[in-house]
C-alpha cells in the first residue's frame, strides 16, 4: 500500500491535474459574491424547461459541455466520468450526462458529492486505469425543495439555521498530464452521526463528519493548518462552521484567519436572505471551480484543503424519526505535484 | 494506461481476491431455487424493524458483519467500503453501515450496484489505495414497492412484463492477497436509454445497456461467449434477457447455453407468482455471491462474466414522461490470476 500516508490519506503517486473546469449557476448565485466568476449565469433558472428536474439536469449536462469546451478534449476520450446529485435515484446526473455517452460510475453523497466525484476520478487516474476523467454534480434550488421541503408554492417559512440549496453545477477534468493546481492527497469521509434530528440545522449535523476528515488528514499528512493558504468546508453554513472551527481549536487545531465555508462564500448572506447560508452538491463544486481553482491557476493560492459535507438522511428517514449522519470528503489541491 | 485492454474495459495487473462474502434473504428469497445457499434468511421480513426502510438497513448491516466474521478481518483493517440501494438518498446504506466506521463511498448504480461497488473496490485495491475493501448492496420488497410503486396495503395488480423486487443483501470483501476467485477484468456501463417508458418493463429497459456493455466487453478481451463457464445478466428477468439472448446473437454473440439472468435465478417463476423475474440490487447481490461465487470456490464454475443492469429512472423522471435509461457494469471473474 504504497499510496497511503497514515491511517486514512492516500498521497498520489502522479497527482493528476486539474485540466479545465465549466460551471453553471441559477440567478441568485449569479447575483452573489462570486457572480462574475462563473461560466454561465441562467437568470430564468428553468432554463427554459418545463420541470425543475429537467432544468437540474440540463445545469449538469451545460456544466459537462463547457468543460470540455474549454479542455478541448474530445469527449469520446474521457475515460469515465463520476456524477451523482440530491434527487432521488439520482435522475440529474443520469438525464443530464446521458448525451456524452461517457462510462459512467453513479455516485451518492448528498452535498460531498463534488469531492467524492473528484476524489475517485482522481484514483483511477493514479491507479492507471484512465488518462482522463470527469466529475461532475448539481443542485437546483426549486428540485430539492420539493422533494425534500415543502412546494414552492406553499410558502415556508424558514427557520435561521437552515440553508439555502444552490442552484448550480460544476464539471471538473482531471488528467494524467498537464498543469496544475493538482489532486495529491485524499482523505475519506466516514458516516458520523452524532444524534442531531432537526433537518433545519444541517450544518450541526454535518459538522462531526468534517471534524472527523480534517482531523484524520492533519495527522495522516503531519501537517496543520498554518500550512495550508485556504481551508474550506462544504458546505456548514454559518452554524456548522462556527462549530466546526471551535471544536477544531478545542483538539489543537486552531483555524482562524486560513478557514472558509463554501456555504458562506457564494452568498452574501446580509443581502440576500438565506439564513444560514448556501448548501446542495452545486455550492461546493461552484466554489471549488469558480473560486478555488481559479485563484490557483492565478497562483493567489497554492496549497488548498476542500473537506466537503454531506447529510445523509432522507425525508423518509427524517419521518421515521431517525437522526442525520453526515460525511464528509476531502482533497488537498495544490500547484506543486511534489507538495 | 497499461491495465486498458482495448478501448474501455480494465485489466488488472494484481487481480484482486474475493476474500470472502455474506449475504441475507427475505423469506421468499429463502423459499426459491437458491434458498439453501444463503447464510442467512429471515423468515420475518420486517427483521424485527418497525419500518420496511429500517429493515433493509439491517439487512446489510448483517451482510456486512456476516462477511466480516467469516474473512476473519478485523473492522479496522477494511480501508474502504463501497455501499449502495435503491432507497432514496440511498438510506438503507448510509445508517446499515454507519455502525462499522469504514471509509466510505455512497454510490448509485439501481439494480447494477453490487457490481459497480466490486467494480469500484477492485480498482481501489489494484491502483494501490487499499489492500482491502468491501462491496455491499440491498434492497427490499416492501421499501421499494412503496417507494417505487404503491404501498402493499394497496393490493395493486402487477404487470405479466414487472419484476419481483429481492429481499436480500450481501457484501463481498475484496482483497490483494488470498485464494480467488479473482476479479480480472471490468467494463463500466454507459447510460443507455432506447426510448422505453413502461415502468413495469424494466427488463427491456436495461436489456440495450447490457448489450452495449457486453459487446464491448467481448470485443475489448478479445473473448467470445464460448470462452466463459457462464455469462449472467442482472436482473433483467425473462422478457429482458429474451431480448438480449437475441439481439446479442444478431450481432454474432451466440450465448445459448452459456447465458442466465439472476432474475431468472433467485426465483421458481413457475411455483413463486413473481412475474417476469427477480429484481432490485439485492437479486445480483445474492445470485452472485450464493451461487457464482460458492460454485466458483468449490470449482464448478471457473470463469465467469456478470453483467448487472439498472434502470437508472424515478417517480419523478417517470411522471414527467422521460423514458427509462439503463446502465450495466460487467466484471470477469476467474479462478486463475492470469486469466
Amino acid at each position: 500500500m504504497i499510496k497511503r500516508v497514515g491511517g486514512s490519506t492516500v498521497r498520489f503517486v502522479t497527482p493528476p491535474a486539474i485540466k479545465a473546469w465549466g460551471n453553471v449557476a441559477g440567478k441568485k448565485e449569479g447575483h452573489g459574491p462570486l457572480g462574475t466568476l462563473f461560466d454561465m449565469v441562467y437568470e430564468d433558472t428553468s432554463l427554459g424547461e418545463k420541470t425543475w428536474e429537467k432544468a437540474e439536469s440540463r445545469l449538469q449536462n451545460e456544466a459537462v459541455r463547457i468543460c470540455l469546451d474549454k479542455s478541448k478534449v474530445n469527449v469520446a476520450d474521457v475515460q469515465y466520468i463520476f456524477g451523482g446529485d440530491l434527487l432521488n435515484q439520482c435522475i440529474s446526473s443520469h438525464y443530464g450526462l446521458l448525451p456524452y455517452n461517457i462510462p459512467f460510475y453513479g455516485t451518492y453523497g448528498a452535498c460531498s458529492t463534488m469531492i467524492e466525484t473528484t476524489a475517485l476520478a482522481a484514483m483511477c487516474i493514479d491507479g492507471e486505469f484512465a488518462d482522463t476523467c470527469m466529475a461532475v454534480t448539481s443542485s437546483h434550488f426549486c428540485s430539492s425543495e420539493r422533494q425534500f421541503r415543502t412546494p414552492l408554492e406553499y410558502g415556508g417559512q424558514r427557520a435561521p439555521t437552515s440553508q439555502w440549496t444552490v442552484t448550480g453545477s460544476a464539471c471538473i477534468m482531471l488528467d494524467r498530464f498537464g498543469e496544475g493546481p493538482y489532486v495529491t492527497h485524499h482523505t475519506a469521509g466516514r458516516i458520523v452521526d452524532m444524534g442531531i434530528t432537526d433537518i433545519s440545522n444541517m450544518g450541526a449535523a454535518m459538522a462531526p463528519a468534517a471534524i472527523d476528515t480534517l482531523s484524520r488528514l492533519f495527522e495522516d499528512t503531519g501537517t496543520k493548518p498554518e500550512d495550508y493558504d485556504l481551508i474550506l468546508t462544504g458546505d456548514l453554513g454559518q452554524i456548522g462552521s462556527d462549530i466546526l472551527r471551535q471544536l477544531m481549536g478545542d483538539i489543537g487545531y486552531q483555524m482562524d484567519g486560513v478557514y472558509s465555508d463554501c456555504g458562506l462564500m457564494i452568498f452574501d448572506r446580509e443581502r440576500q436572505d438565506v439564513m444560514a447560508g448556501g448548501s446542495g452538491c452545486g455550492c461546493c463544486a461552484l466554489v471549488t471551480t469558480a473560486y478555488v481553482l481559479r485563484q490557483m491557476r492565478e497562483k493567489k493560492l497554492n496549497k488548498v484543503i476542500i473537506s466537503a459535507t454531506g447529510a445523509l438522511m432522507s425525508t423518509v428517514s427524517n419521518q421515521q424519526g431517525q437522526s442525520i449522519p453526515g460525511i464528509s470528503h476531502a482533497i488537498i489541491l495544490s500547484n506543486e505535484k511534489g507538495a
